[in-house]
Order: C-alpha cells, then sequence, then structure tokens
C-alpha cells in the first residue's frame, strides 16, 4: 500500500487496553494519531469489581486519556462515538460531538479499531434491568448502589423471607469477575459490615455463585477451579456448577439445575458476570467490509490482525477473532493482555509499513493466568506453574499495580488496599444511583411504625 | 417536661455537620438514637468545590454514616427521607425505605431536625438547569462533568466566537464557595490542562466571578475582601462586583452592571454558588408547629434551640434562625462551625435533661473564618486577626484535613493535594454526567470532516 506525503494519518478508536498500546507503541513514528473514544478515561477494568463493592473509588481505576497522552505530541484526543466506518472513502463516522455537532467523520489512511466487548445477555436484554454488568464504570457504580441499598433494605425488612431476599446476591457466571465479584460480596457481608447494622445479621447473607460449565474458572486447570471452589466456600459463597440461569426478575431468579428441574431463588440483587460478545462497532465494521461477525458478535482479521481486502483497517482486542495464515482460529481468551499484545504488534506493523517493510504474523505469548477470590486467597497458572493462596494473591496485588495507569492512582490504590486489608473496611461506601424499581413491582403496605430493633 | 421510664427516644434528622454532632456527643446518654439522612454518607461540604474541579473523588470527602458510628452502640441510622413531622403524636414521617415500603413514622420523645440549606435560585427554579449548584455530590460530580465537557467543546469548535463561548465560564455569588470554585476553575484551565489540548488554548479561558454586593466575600473585613480580589485577578479570575444576574440560558447569561446596563455575555457554563435557603424540612417543622418560616427560609428556634411551646423539638444549623431570650435573632453566619456548636450544645441540653437539669442559653464562640482562592493563596480572619497568602492558605489545608472524617479520607486528600501541589494535575477528572442539552438548543450543522489542528 502507497502511502500519501503527508504524516500518516492512525485513527485508533477506542481507548482500552489494546488501543492504548497502539497510541503509546506509535509514540516516535512520523504519524498524526487521532483517539477516539466517546469516554474521556481508560477505565482499568479488571479492578471495576472492587469499585462495585466500595473498595475502590472510581477516580482510581480510570485515567484521562489526555492526561495520558499529554506528553505525546503526535496524537489528539476526540471525545465522541464512533457510529460507523466507510471503508471506500476511509473515514470514520462519529455521532455527537462535545460542542453539540451533530456529527463528524474523520479521515484515515490506516485504521485501528479496539472497540473491546461487552457482556451478553444471551438474547435476554431485558435482564439488563435486573442484573447491571461490570463492564463499565456506570456498571460497577450501580451494582455498588444495589448491593449497599440491599443492605439497607434488608435493616428495615421485618418480614424473614423478603429480608433473606434482600439477603440473596446472586453472581451470574464463574469466569474471573465472577469469582472475584462473589468473594467481595461474601467478605462485605461478613466482614465489613458486620457491626454497621443493628437490627440485621450481614452474616446471614447468601452469595450463590451461577455457572453452567460443570467447574468455576474453566479458563484455569481443574486442580485450580478445585481450590478456587474451595476457597469461595470458606468465604461464603455457595458456587452452583451446572446451574442454568433460565429468569430474571426484580425479586427472584429461575435456575435450571444439574438434573433438569427449574428452581425460583427469591433474590434481590443479581450481578451479570456471564458470556461476553463484542462491541457494537465489531457488526458495524465487518457490515462495512461486507463480511458478517461470528456468533460471539467479533469481526475476522488475518494474520497481520487487518481486515480481509483491507491492509490498511486493523481491528483488535476482545471484539475480533484471528484467523491465521493457514486459515486456523487462534485460541486466544478475551483478556487484557490479550488486546495490549496485539495493540503492541500492530503499532509494529505500522512502523514497518512507513519504512516500506512487510511484519511477520501475530503471535500470542501466554504469561499466565491470575484470578484473586478475596484476602490472600488467588489463584494462578504461570506457564504450567499452579499457584494458590497468599503466594498467588500478592502476585495478582503486583501485577494489577504495576498496569494500572499512573503513579498516584497506583500510590492510592495501594493505600485504600492496605487500609482493606488491616481493618477489614472498605472506603468507598457511597450509594449515589437511586434504585430504579417501578411503582408496580413495589409493595404497598400500611405505613408501619419503625420500632428500635 | 417528663421523660418516660424507657431510654429516651432521641431522632436526629440530617447527618450533616450538625446532626453528626448531636449523635457523638450522645454516644455516652442512655438514649437510643435514630439518625434518619436519605443519603447513606456524611458529606464534607466544604470541600465539594474540588470534587467539581477533579482534585479529589467523591468518596474521598464522603464518610458512610454506619462507619462513622460502627461502634456507637445506642445509634441506628436509617436510610430514609424524612417527609414530615407530627408534633402532637411525636413522630417523623419517612418516604420510601430501603425495601420500597411506601412510608413509616418514627416515634420520639425528643427530636433534633437539622436538615441543612440549599441553594436558592431567587426564584427562578428554571435557572438550575443551566448553573448547576455545589451542596450536593450529585451537584458537583454533575459540575465536573460540565466542566471539563466544555474544555471539550472548545477543542473541536471552529467557530471563534462559539469556541469563547466554552471557554467562558461564570461563577455566580463570591462568597468563599464561589471564590474557591472561580480560584479552582482559573487554575484548571492556566495550569492543569494548558497542555492537554491540541487545537485549543485553555489560556484563553475567562473565568467570571459575579457578585451583587460592591466586595467579594463580605463575611470578612474589606482589607481582606481587597487581597483576594487581587489574588483571584492574579489567577485570571474576573470578579465583577456589583454585577447582577438577570438571566441565564443554556449558552448565554445577562448581567445587569454597576450602571444599570444590561449585558449578554456569551458563556456555556454557569456554577451557582449564590444565595442559601433553609431546606425543605424547616417549612415542613414550622408548618407542623403552626409557624412560618423567615423569608430565608429558615424555622426560628429559642435561646435553647428549640421550638416555641416544644421543648422536645430541637433544630440546628443552617435551616434555623435563633431568637435569644431578649427576643433578638443572633447573627449567626451559614457556616459549619456554627452547626457543630449547636449540634454538641443540644447533647448537652439533652444530657442535662435527662439529669433533670436546665441549661443555660446557646452562645456561638466565633473562631475565624477561612478562605482558600488558589495555590498558596488563601485568607483568614481569626479573632480580627488577618491572615493572607501562604500563612492562611496552611492554616485553611490544617483545618480542612482536620474535620475530615476518617484517618484514610485525610491521607488519600493529603496525598492527592500533594500530587497536585507538585503536578499542578487533577487527578479526577472523569466525565460521568451525560450533558443534558435539549435538542432544539443544539446547533444543527452539516457532519463536517474533522483534521488534525
Amino acid at each position: 500500500m502507497a502511502l500519501q506525503q503527508h504524516r500518516a494519518r492512525v485513527v485508533v478508536v477506542g481507548g482500552g487496553f489494546g488501543g492504548l498500546q497502539v497510541v503509546r507503541k506509535l509514540r516516535r513514528a512520523a504519524v498524526e494519531i487521532t483517539l477516539i473514544d466517546r469516554q474521556n478515561f481508560h477505565l482499568f477494568q479488571p479492578l471495576a469489581y472492587q469499585v462495585a463493592t466500595g473498595a475502590l473509588s472510581a477516580a482510581e481505576i480510570a485515567s484521562p486519556l489526555r492526561v495520558i497522552f499529554k506528553r505525546q505530541r503526535n496524537v489528539r484526543v476526540l471525545l465522541a462515538e464512533a457510529t460507523g466506518f466507510d471503508l471506500e472513502r476511509r473515514h470514520v463516522l462519529v455521532g455527537r460531538l462535545p460542542n453539540d455537532e451533530d456529527a463528524a467523520t474523520v479521515d484515515y489512511d490506516l485504521l485501528v479499531v479496539a472497540g473491546g466487548s461487552r457482556y451478553s445477555y444471551f438474547g435476554h436484554d431485558d435482564w439488563q434491568r435486573f442484573a447491571p454488568e461490570l463492564k463499565s464504570l456506570d456498571g460497577a457504580l450501580e451494582i455498588r448502589s444495589r448491593i449497599l441499598s440491599a443492605f439497607e433494605a434488608a435493616e428495615v425488612e421485618q418480614d424473614v423471607e423478603r429480608r433473606q431476599a434482600w439477603l440473596t446476591f446472586v453472581v451470574v457466571g464463574a469466569g474471573p469477575t465472577g469469582v472475584e465479584m462473589a468473594g467481595q460480596i461474601a467478605e462485605l457481608a461478613r466482614d465489613t459490615l458486620r457491626r454497621d447494622f443493628r437490627a440485621v445479621d450481614t452474616r446471614a447473607s447468601r452469595v450463590l455463585l451461577l455457572e453452567t460449565a460443570d467447574r468455576v474458572l474453566t479458563a484455569f486447570p481443574p486442580s485450580l477451579s478445585k481450590k478456587a471452589a474451595n476457597a469461595l466456600e470458606r468465604l461464603g459463597v455457595t458456587p452452583l456448577v451446572g446451574h442454568t440461569l433460565v429468569d430474571v426478575a426484580y425479586d427472584s431468579v429461575v435456575v435450571q439445575t444439574p438434573i433438569g428441574a427449574q428452581q425460583r431463588i427469591p433474590a434481590r440483587t443479581v450481578v451479570w458476570a456471564a458470556g461476553v460478545t463484542g462491541s457494537a462497532l465489531a457488526a458495524k465494521l465487518a457490515a462495512a467490509a461486507g463480511a458478517d461477525v461470528d456468533n460471539a458478535g467479533r469481526v475476522t482479521v488475518g494474520p497481520q490482525l487487518a481486515l480481509a481486502g483491507h491492509p490498511e483497517v486493523f481491528a483488535i482486542g476482545d471484539m475480533v477473532r484471528v484467523r491465521d495464515s493457514g486459515g486456523e482460529i487462534l485460541p486466544l481468551p478475551g483478556l487484557a493482555p490479550v488486546a495490549m499484545q496485539e495493540g503492541r504488534y500492530v503499532a509494529r506493523v505500522i512502523r514497518a509499513r512507513l519504512r516500506g517493510k512487510d511484519s511477520p504474523p501475530f503471535r500470542y505469548v501466554d504469561k499466565g493466568n491470575l484470578a484473586t477470590i478475596g484476602r490472600s486467597k488467588a489463584v494462578a497458572d504461570v506457564k504450567g506453574v499452579h499457584l494458590s493462596g497468599f503466594l498467588a494473591w500478592i502476585t495478582w496485588l503486583v501485577v494489577h499495580l504495576f498496569y494500572l495507569i499512573g503513579f498516584q492512582n497506583r500510590l492510592l490504590v495501594l493505600l485504600r488496599w492496605t487500609f482493606s486489608y488491616v481493618t477489614r473496611g472498605r472506603g468507598a461506601r457511597l450509594i449515589t444511583v437511586p434504585p430504579d424499581i417501578a411503582d408496580e413491582e413495589r409493595t404497598h403496605d400500611e405505613p408501619r411504625k419503625l420500632t428500635c430493633a
């Protein structure tokens, strides 16, 4: 492909783990980069569950994109939502601009789309209302408000069954996020909140971890799944493996048990951490190229992570599946390290192209897999070496602090973790999102007299 | 008044500065306390303006009420909104409970209402939409999103006049909050954001501080007002004293100048920090007692801070005016120290009553007045000693850290302030609230091509 005489215009859509690496690794290249994101910050999504349980505050895991690239003068940041792609005219369509203009186009010579993924509700988008997800900061803050409000509700609820429904928390999906979330809710109920309430014993809470597969953490070796399940149970989580969610309502879930029976479980708080699907940008990009997405909503890219027939259009991260030169799909998990390696790779391909050179195909280097369960408990699978317990937990802490962006945030998070470890407290327990329960779903009782318990 | 045989039931409405002191100072009294608040946290409102400018994150100035009173076993916290008072039956009506019940009543033997104040829009409640206020955490987070979005808008705006409107910030009211807010916006524009944008020069921002009176900080001596005005001007703020706001729209304000002329100033961001009025609870309490509120929306209490004819009903803080035994209104400013002293006083009165003793009337001890303007700049009036500059600023820092609740928050805030001082950065610059501009007010241009500046 012939690059124009002017400095090549590289447009990167998405400031997640992949997008950031592309931009960073082009810092010395003779290109003009436009980074488009609909939010003004990069979210360190692996710690979103800690915001959802009040262990960290939102700003501590979110770094403004303009701060990250303050000193990188060949990039400009555009706060807008990419709404489509015109691969013929080589421009990205963006929706409403910050100054209220309706739309604009951004021309590119090279395009990198890194839109990430979102949770799929298995075709039941109506479930989202009752079961918010953990991918976004908004979702995490809503979950935080719901969990904390449920304990407040239990404190004033006098009916025993209804109280237990307020104290029942269902986490759907036992991947790393679901496991971490369930563990945190259990710790919150058993440790943090234990002495904060007067009428209710928060230790009576039930945390159910629903998983369709026959074990938790299916991406890990079975022996570590077993250790994780045991650690979860000791924390007070009930892993329900082989259980499939059939329905969610405002006050209960219906699950299908391993023997095929359906069971309704009264529960007022449901957290969604199951099944991801490619960002809507994947479908838009595929459509622009006359292609389709796969059943996980991902667009297919070739060995150099570019679209077939469009070597100038790259796509990376959770929203893609990679087909190697032999036509095989590479088995890449939807994890930050994959997106980061893909981002660095695409930056290398672009730098090579600017020098008229070709690049070898993308290869993923698996550095291991980590999941934390709770205080001093984690599992790690590092190149076949299996770790669990305290050592795995310290590894998890160090890795997450290392990848968190910004020295200030690292220090603040380390400080909060130290406090939480010592005091078993959680410093950011704010209810900030008002409950969203439709009026027809509310119980209508006579005003009652609240008496001291 | 004859107290019942059971432990006296004390109901405190409002977990602000005054309410917290009442509860704390009753920790060893033989009473059962119910603290009712519609939010689950105490907000350190004097630092809300730092959340509004991204210097601090929300959780750092908000402490969960249950954490504050974890170890005080004679208090229970009820997360609900007080909606009315029945002084005959001696109960407080509360609205929707956390478990979705519609309403309830809470009986009291002794009642303390500490509802605080809110900003008054001088009868123009429709202005609130364009000019959010700084009393609440929601307001602070909305202002943060608006200020940061305005710079984003300026970055993509190509029309010179419209760009200047995005870069014009109007702060209404030059009390301590308005002065602090204007100073922070100026520092944000001049220092923090200077190198973050590519197309726009944020130093071209204008920060207008509107004040109807003839000087800023009218609660301070004129010499300190003068020093504050000079410091503000050096920071890049334009104090417009003797200017009265006449109208606010989505894209401009109209002010009446000292010579009586009306002037329209294009400005996309307006922050409200003028004119407070008693909380809605003041009017409800007054109505329950068959009394009226004054023109600042405050209920009148006697020398012991109790309602006339109701020695068992106290009201404190910004929502009251105090009439001494001679019938004179005490000249008390609407500040946290007043509310705190009133709270401690009421706790003393209650403890004395439980022992059958009477109490001397409330007396306010004025410990001084502090306002910060910006980096190393503040004014202080401490018992007639006037301080300004660095020494006043350090005093301000120490006092605010001291009154902030919780060791963890003190440490986190100190850390953020140190970072901001050294790097001139602001760590919590997140746009989290979507802009609320009605469609008919938006500009409708043809999609344009965004080019690198």
